[in-house]
């Protein structure tokens, strides 16, 4: 157990969640890794929700509610963080959500399947009854989609994904949502719309936006889409890392 | 294989060591986290060296050659990292080598003892037949010692540490060197002199300091530690945390 009163109690809970989720087994090796490369970059933020990412995050939720197929991606690290408010989400904007994992094994598949099972969660896709297609000739995981979720969806929110799988889904015509803390990473620069948080935050900050961003005409949710600029509001958050001085 | 086109093909060859060291048991549950918030700042310094961590080094290197009883002291990711460089190291400065795990079981200290026998090191402290001692009447891992190691040290060198034991070792009296890519640690921040960089920099970095000042008088080098000012130097690597824009 971790005294409430330590400095660093949230961050040192979404460890330990991370590390159980990694004994269950449906971690991919360097997912742990991944985490940490994470802490780093929410702790030189403070560990707070910048503006610029609040902005990302109104822009991609107005754009996952004008679309017409928009699909949430899982992994892992999403799951063991995040899985109620992914789920959440998913029902609030209408959305599917796929298991599709970097490093797909069943194994992981199956754990993860099951973890949405059982909180009543039973149309998740990318499990190994799905049919897979590929984005590529080169048929690995990385290019892999279930048929009826990522493969056919217009717009995808990804938290927490690799650069490889990143590019593969852009060049391939998505409309690209990322949640990824390093602001600076290839993922989200060639994303449409990159949130610079930590996902505990902003999956259900999204939720509470999908609800205010409903009652709203849709014109109003595409001049929020149109005005926005990626790149600029990446650069205002690179400018919120702050190395607190001694 | 990691390609060694890759970008990032360094820093991806270390990942894939932690990976295996994991793997191979020898880790504590949470180690590849700190690899990987390790990652997200030698990322932020450009992976390369800095100047204040230079000027660390060579402090660290002469306060090391003026101790009596200088130690080392290795857990599971300095092993995994740079093993080969440590003994290295140990020997050009005339250090003990301590095994001195922060989440200690007898299954890594086997593994890590074996580790180091294997290369030709028998003199490896902090194994199973050691005598270990405590600093604090809580008789925990955290505070534990080999007798003709730490316990008994003047100066260590931690590659790699944990705040809370830091602290520990701090208030016990040593001389405390660490080197830790966060500069905002409490490690760095309560150390005697703190190096900024990767261990797999700094280590042999450090080695081939020692073969140039140990022709040094003894004076020059106590002039050395007594200009230093850990905290100063601590502001200047700060500094060098650059966010390179996009």
């Amino acid at each position: 157990m971790i005294p409430k009163t330590h400095p660093r109690y949230e961050s040192l809970l979404l460890r330990e969640k991370i590390v159980k989720a990694s004994e269950k087994g449906y971690l991919a090796d360097s997912a742990m890794i991944a985490h940490g490369r994470g802490e780093a970059f929410d702790y030189l933020i403070g560990e707070k929700t910048t503006y610029p990412a609040k902005r990302a995050m109104y822009v991609a939720v107005a754009a996952l509610l004008l679309s017409d197929n928009p699909v949430i991606s899982v992994n892992g690290n999403a799951t063991a963080l995040a899985i109620d408010e992914i789920i959440e989400l998913a029902r609030e904007i209408n959305a599917k959500i796929e298991i599709n994992l970097f490093y797909r094994t069943d194994e992981r598949v199956q754990i993860i399947t099951s973890l949405f099972r059982d909180r009543g969660y039973k149309e998740i896709l990318g499990t190994l009854d799905d049919d897979i297609e590929y984005f590529t000739d080169i048929k690995n995981s990385r290019s892999s989609a279930s048929k009826s979720g990522i493969y056919t969806a217009d717009t995808i929110l990804i938290p927490l994904e690799d650069g490889d799988r990143a590019e593969i889904l852009k060049k391939s015509g998505k409309n690209i949502i990322t949640i990824d803390l390093n602001p600076l990473s290839r993922t989200s620069k060639m994303s449409d719309v990159s949130i610079m948080d930590n996902i505990v935050r902003a999956i259900p900050f999204m939720t509470k936006i999908a609800k205010d961003l409903k009652t709203q005409d849709k014109k109003v949710l595409m001049d929020m889409v149109n005005d926005f600029d990626n790149e600029e509001n990446l650069k205002e958050s690179i400018e919120q890392i702050k190395i607190r001085g001694i």
